[in-house]
């Protein structure tokens, strides 16, 4: 069945603040990049076994919009869903909120590539394609 | 005089490059950062003296893409100028390339918003506004 | 009742691993800051309120030893306990494990400071000495 | 002719500090790094030509000890040497001050251990040993 999309639990730890007692704005990434990674596995294959494959799904833009700062010990909730899927490349969305208060924190967007491990252009594998379920943007 | 763009170098080190033997994407934005920073000390500010006025300068949107990966060891080159300038943010823009091949890695831009230190968006000081010259794209 | 160790998880995110497809040895630090907050949190006090009553635990000496590497996806257990305490400092230990294999990853110590907000020496007040309890090594 | 110790600059930039304004304590790992990698490139060998003759340099021990904390833009001084050198180990030691009042930050060390990229230890080759000069430690 379908995954429409996919949530994941972040509590902001000592290292990922600055001095304005916020977040850095780049610890962000990592959090995309655990969320997709986690989409990965309930969709049923991990990015681990994806990469044995021969495959990398690069980073190819980036996007961030800083709407509300977390802060220290804060819960973050991270959903991460497929907003559109190419031949070679597959574009994850992220809305990112305070678990408990509900307040909208960041929205995001990655557009992966699908690159052989020579860093060249590939189609990304049917068996890969077909977990990847495009879904409108959830609430 | 006005500061047409600002160039800084980065070496990349061990703790930056992943399992793919490039750069993690995420790291990118700590150079955007030091760049940005530079380009106003240079400019005639330095953002600690600037912050300890009042103001901080945050990152409201980020976006990167990543054309060719740097590797360990390469020297980055980060050009960094102003894009846009409104009364309470200012845009950067970024270009970085392989410092001795001269080959295009990422492009970037932040766009600052202008808060106080109770993070409410507030005008930029005029003193800071002069400093912050809008530059078309340089090569 | 007193609490012998607590133990956290840590998943290896892409962030974390470097170009020998092993974790970068300074992210490990992170891992055992998240494992002492924890260790703080179920003895009954969070970091964040013992910092809002003026303290910080800082850290004054940091050890680690590296016996076998982690890799990319793998799950962490990381086992921390009070190992000394004194007026002005405690030592928490840490064992870090494979949290499926139970290899041996991981050793580390940190000893932390207490310091007042003007980061001068003060004894830990009684309520958080009350909280930390000196175990020995546990398996 | 034999280097008694290399001395490299970090300037502190935002992602390092925390919200108590000070340098988070791992971040140091990594100027360490850098520290080491160029003491090598001074010496004679990149690290990055090191690797590519099948050896890794590993980190088996690290320790630091905080004396005074670094803060915002400052300029920091990491002279790195070699405390002890063995067949298949080397031992390298730090001392961080701040650049422009010299007073001491950290000190530290990390013992590095000779491995083939199986992860098994080996000789350090004689080529790179010989350039390895083990000196007592400066002031």
């Amino acid at each position: 069945m379908p995954i429409p999309y996919v949530d994941t639990i972040a509590r902001v730890n000592y290292s990922e603040i600055d001095q304005m007692g916020v977040v850095y704005h780049a610890r962000y990434a990592v959090w995309l990049d655990v969320a997709r990674t986690e989409y990965l596995r309930q969709a049923g294959m991990s990015y681990r076994e994806l990469e044995a494959t021969g495959l990398f799904l690069v980073v190819g833009d980036l996007t961030m919009r800083y709407h509300r700062p977390a802060r220290y010990d804060d819960v973050v909730n991270v959903r991460c869903w497929v907003r559109e899927l190419a031949s070679r490349r597959v574009t994850f969305a992220y809305r990112l909120t305070h678990a408990e208060r509900g307040t909208l924190l960041v929205t995001a967007e990655t557009r992966m590539l699908s690159l052989n491990h020579q860093f060249e252009p590939t189609r990304l594998p049917a068996g890969v394609a077909a977990l990847l379920h495009v879904t409108p943007d959830p609430a």
